[in-house]
């Protein structure tokens, strides 16, 4: 047999997508799932997304600039600038997803051997990111207990080694919820001036916050701009996931113009998408406003179902639209898979994401899972009816 | 400063995109520039493609499976069977143009530290996707004297060491135009067996061969599915290089299902591109002969036209729509910039690619340019005018 790399064997499967066969199946037996596994909103993409490939004139479908459209990057300044954050159309690139601009970063601030540190649960393709390229994760952890709160900043610091390039955070948290302060952005900061680290922030979810908190993003911090990354998508915060259009932000102009020589070897990110992204920065407030009570109420139905089965836990998110649960089950991968293919409640069952992938530590998170509540309110109240059902017939077998 | 990584040091830049700036003040300055510079047809996309995304009927655009639509994958495996090569839907992997099909491709087979072998010149990119994960390219020369022909296989086993993970080809060349004989590819395959490394055939320009040749893939050989991978795009074949879909073919089932981990982390290729790629693939046939016929004349006039000139050197292409040429002047890259930057026929000028930047080898390559027939005759006729008057005018400066 020829070779097969050692990355390739350290590769995790994606605990979002790796059950997606054991769905399939489900569904050619006929059973209805609801997908809790990923994060995938049912909200509609504003018909000016959709409509501006609709009705663009393209005669021939040329390569784009590598950095993304300038008109769309001017417009990308734009909307930063409503928030108080100003940018040149130079501080940013458009990356196929905020995946690839995770990639572009990473690859940008660290060798094989260099460490990032990350707070856990976290995103689970980060440890995927970082495997690609031979970087080391350092985990620290945030308990349920606490609602995934950071830890102090001063126990972050003694994780800080000659070999860290980098703290990411992702805020609001994905799959926590939880949203950080001004203050910890701010001393995250300093620690980062401090050891001449960046702050790697990853905030595609700015725009879900609840409980009338507002988002404080690391661009807002005065005299950081050698400091700081921002990732960003227009996936979730139009409902857009299949454009696969995100932006990589930076004003260090070394970070920049070595992360263009990334993103020019793969030529450019891909056009109709950009034209439907680009339009999309012209939804009106309304459609956020709706939006966001929407979600709030998918949040409050889906936490407060959950807090009602017996022996789960589970943290109450801040932002995003993501929960970690705690589960009665010892491993909450099996009762995953299970779920997909023994259960059925009235011919339908729960797709969820088994937790263990969301942390770097061995071991943690077994009896945790990942629940999205990207669904109506209906499907959520049925999912959580068809999770408490099932947990008693799991924990009912032989 | 915080960290810049070494990659990132080591990043080559595109000798295909760096001068763009360049090329904007020139347009700036009012010039007309011809691009020779980027394989970017004029040729009208089909509308077949353009319309399916015009006609499509999306609410939510949602994640696609991280493969690539079902439906798509089918498509792409019945064109495969039209040209006589049985595929499983299963054997094909959606990717984000070629680009990601290559990085998925060399991230799977190779790690730091590993030996890849390509002869050079070759598409520059791949030092790129290389460089990305630390691995190293072992290149083989070829000479425009020979037309660019694969050395032969004897000396190629002599490359081979134990850090050898695959020989990577292009067929048809791109930048050479060299188009394999099938003899090539058995002696290629034969050797790749005996030592149990990849042949990685890069093949997007498959239908672009000249003179009644006849291409031949890695993927006709018998008995060579566990060491063969094949790189694709409906870029070049369907003049939609702004789509951005690749794939990534291969028929040994650990490295798919590897390489399917990376494509997982990264969630899915992007939805209107897979829409208009799969329609695409209706294309009627007489697209492709009128097609041809257009590229053999432009072939036809680029080649005679540059023989034509004072000092110039030119292989003889006979697929893709590429050429290196030799040109009277020490540093090509300088002469290239100069174009943009100080000369102008009429206000008229030409980008072109300098051609060191195909070649790993220092020092190489400094007095060749890589020039693309992807514009129309009279537009390539003009740009041989211009290129013979710049080096006329390039030559004779103090």
């Amino acid at each position: 047999m020829p070779f097969i790399s050692d990355k390739g064997h350290k590769m995790p499967e994606s605990p979002i997508r790796k059950l997606v066969p054991f769905a399939e199946n489900a569904k050619k037996r006929g059973t209805k799932v609801y997908h809790l596994n990923i994060g995938q909103p049912d909200i509609k993409t504003p018909n000016i997304a959709i409509d501006a490939v609709k009705n663009c004139n393209i005669e021939v479908l040329e390569y784009g600039k590598s950095q993304g459209f300038d008109s769309f990057r001017e417009k990308i300044a734009l909307y930063y600038k409503n928030i108080n954050i100003n940018l040149d159309k130079d501080d940013i690139i458009v990356t196929t997803g905020g995946s690839e601009a995770l990639i572009f970063t990473i690859a940008t601030i660290a060798d094989e051997g260099d460490e990032i540190i990350i707070s856990e649960p976290f995103y689970a393709n980060y440890k995927a990111f970082a495997t690609n390229v031979g970087v080391k994760i350092v985990p620290i952890h945030s308990s349920i207990d606490d609602n995934f709160a950071l830890p102090p900043v001063s126990k972050l610091e003694k994780m800080i080694t000659p070999k860290t390039r980098a703290i990411l955070i992702t805020n609001p948290g994905n799959p926590t919820g939880y949203l950080y302060t001004q203050k910890e952005i701010e001393e995250l900061i300093q620690l980062a001036k401090k050891h001449d680290i960046y702050i790697v922030s990853d905030e595609v979810y700015r725009e879900f916050v609840y409980d009338n908190s507002k988002h404080f993003s690391v661009l807002q911090v005065e005299g950081a701009d050698e400091n700081t990354i921002v990732i960003d998508s227009v996936s979730k915060r139009y409902s857009m996931c299949g454009a696969r259009i995100g932006y990589m932000i930076s004003k260090n102009k070394k970070v920049m113009s070595t992360a263009l020589k990334f993103a020019q070897a793969r030529l450019s990110p891909p056009i109709f998408a950009q034209i439907a992204s680009e339009a999309a920065l012209d939804t009106p407030e309304s459609y956020f406003e709706e939006i966001s009570k929407e979600y709030l109420e998918r949040r409050n139905t889906l936490i407060s179902g959950l807090e009602k089965i017996d022996g789960v836990k589970v943290g109450k998110p801040n932002g995003a639209f993501y929960c970690i649960a705690e589960l009665p089950v010892k491993n909450a991968d099996d009762f995953a898979q299970w779920l997909l293919e023994k259960f059925d409640l009235n011919g339908e069952t729960v797709m969820i994401a088994p937790g263990a992938g969301f942390y770097s530590t061995p071991g943690v998170g077994l009896n945790q899972v990942r629940i999205a509540y990207v669904l109506k309110k209906e499907d959520l109240e049925k999912s959580v009816k068809i999770l408490e059902a099932a947990l008693k017939a799991y924990n009912a077998r032989d």
